[in-house]
């Protein structure tokens, strides 16, 4: 069989304050083509469907569109497991119905050791977990790690394998790192938080969520799909994409996603920047990394005036912002209010006031003098 | 057909800070047992399902578990409608899976006009709906009230009467008055809010949510369900239940469901109710009605031990709480501190205060003294 394997739509999330609504459509729209054009068996979302525990009903609606689009339109089975930033018990709500269309959905460690039978894999949908979960689901206190409690998990799930079948876990955690590297080791790659890789060794197949970069692992047969689109500047020179597997024989290939409107990084001074801007797509996200360290009044307004049709998501100092040398106290408490803004004008904006603003700051001073 | 005719569950609803799940879990059940020995063939849920559009977690869980008990678990068909307390997009996930199920729900005015048919009755399920959302779906800015607005609902749900059925419409708003009634009279009623039953004339049965009365309506084949609950003092007298209703012939009769724990309240002097305290059933909600004008030091904590078997939602004050008399300018200004003190005391109190009590005060007011 072939099936098609994403992860971490996050939907509802935004980019600085402005929607990603528009290009999450757009990500969803390329994944259907694909689907389409690679003629996939089923889809596995391997969690963080939504950005937020809490999220808006635009977010929740936008989502049930898409799940209908994709499993009651389309037909093809959905297998569907929460991530940490999905609410279980709010992604969870109708699963029960859910099913009789082929759409596999789990959200809790207890319903992860039921597997489906998806022509000749089976697939065990496992739900983003704690330690705790485990504890509470095995009834056993020694799990305290998340090495422990897969170790348990996939255990329980392999007394579940059907003979001659090829077996996918889905799952949604930080894997790394492997049960034999020496502990100090293994605390330094992951942590008590990351899966050892080997644990997951006996299915065909890992399909992951968590991590945004699908290069993030190098092991065999186990991969992150990474998200749908650069949900961070962090993530700008980040391809997105999907991964189509195959199962007999196991073999797998990343297919690209574009964004509709890219994050662009641009470094550079103040002036090359609004001197000599670059032309950018109408609705490309910027990324501003300054190389000047002097203070620059009405930053985000020039700005924003030298990009109008596009978004500003935020400007980094790539030197950071410079100090401002202190007065000397000696020279300072012998200037008059007027020669002391005069001064400290100068050292902040690199230029003398001029003759109006002269003017203008000795009438204010004034001012305030007879209200005094 | 017979059908059970319920709404206004509210679930996540608190009475004062205390949480009503039991209570609300053990209604539910006896409606369910209600059901079964009345041999429904469906179940109607009229609006208000959740007590807040943005409900917890813990809401959401029980609702879904609630709907799954009756639909999956016991094959009830259900017909639900969101209500004014619901968020249409949050309560409406899952609705597209749902009716293989034969669980229908109805979140959006635009998802009215498709009856559902259950044996010999169409059922026409209308959401909780505004003028606002009539003008948008029927493109005309001329539907203002609710009455226009039900009136073009309606004509188009004649349009899809199949003959020799019985037509039910489910729905949630306040019906109130009559479109005979004249204008000046129908403000007083209802206003421009209510719908004026004769609208629903065509029906052979109205089934609503709304108010939480199930007695609030007197006029033919046309019923409030009333609340699951008594989700306030103001409902203690309220008989709860739901409505069996037949459809051929058509008749209807009320069940009445029994509170786990009931809201009492209970009036009379402070003394009275602190020192022969009524008995009253352990958990239950009760309300206090003072009789008392004056203040009563430390009320709350000292009701509280009367009843520490019983959660204490609110203390009303029947006649109002006694102003204090302004004390005499011309008198007080020539007390001395202990003596305005006392005086004050006096006044509250009812009574002077005691030898200990006032040695404190001069020790008190002597130290304040020494610190100035």
């Amino acid at each position: 069989m072939r099936f098609l394997h994403t992860a971490d739509w996050h939907i509802g999330k935004q980019l600085h304050d402005y929607p990603l609504v528009t290009e999450q459509w757009d990500a969803f729209a390329q994944l259907v083509k694909i689907a389409q054009v690679q003629h996939v068996d089923a889809i596995v979302i391997a969690g963080d469907v939504y950005d937020r525990s809490m999220p808006s009903a635009q977010a929740v609606t936008m989502v049930n569109q898409m799940m209908r689009r994709l499993n009651l339109d389309l037909g093809y089975p959905l297998l569907v497991i929460s991530g940490n930033h999905d609410s279980a018990e709010r992604l969870g709500v109708g699963r029960s119905w859910f099913k009789d269309q082929h759409f596999y959905l789990n959200t809790q460690l207890s319903q992860a050791f039921t597997p489906v039978m998806i022509k000749d894999t089976q697939f065990f949908l496992l739900p983003y977990f704690t330690p705790h979960d485990a504890r509470q689901y095995f009834h056993d206190d020694t799990l305290k790690t998340m090495a422990q409690a897969m170790q348990r998990i996939v255990a329980q799930m392999q007394a579940q394998f059907v003979d001659g079948a090829h077996h996918v876990l889905v799952s949604h955690f930080f894997a790394s790192g492997s049960t034999r590297t020496a502990a100090e080791t293994a605390l330094e790659v992951g942590g008590l938080a990351a899966v050892p890789l080997d644990i997951m060794d006996c299915f065909d197949y890992v399909a992951l969520g968590h991590l945004h970069n699908y290069q993030a692992l190098h092991y065999p047969r186990m991969r992150y799909s990474g998200s749908l689109l650069k949900l961070s500047v962090a993530e700008a020179p980040q391809q997105k994409g999907v991964w189509i597997v195959d199962t007999d024989p196991m073999q797998m290939h990343f297919e690209p996603l574009q964004p509709l409107n890219d994050i662009k990084v641009l470094t550079g001074s103040f002036v090359e920047l609004t001197t000599q801007p670059p032309v950018l797509p109408n609705d490309a996200f910027v990324d501003i990394e300054l190389t000047d360290q002097q203070p620059i009044p009405d930053l985000m307004n020039r700005l924003r005036q030298t990009f109008p049709h596009q978004r500003l998501v935020a400007v980094h100092r790539q030197h950071g912002l410079q100090k401002l040398q202190p007065l000397d106290h000696h020279v300072t408490q012998h200037l008059s209010p007027v020669a002391l803004l005069a001064q400290f004008y100068d050292d902040v904006m690199q230029q003398p006031l001029t003759k109006a603003q002269q003017t203008l700051a000795i009438h204010s001073l004034e001012q305030m003098q007879k209200e005094k």
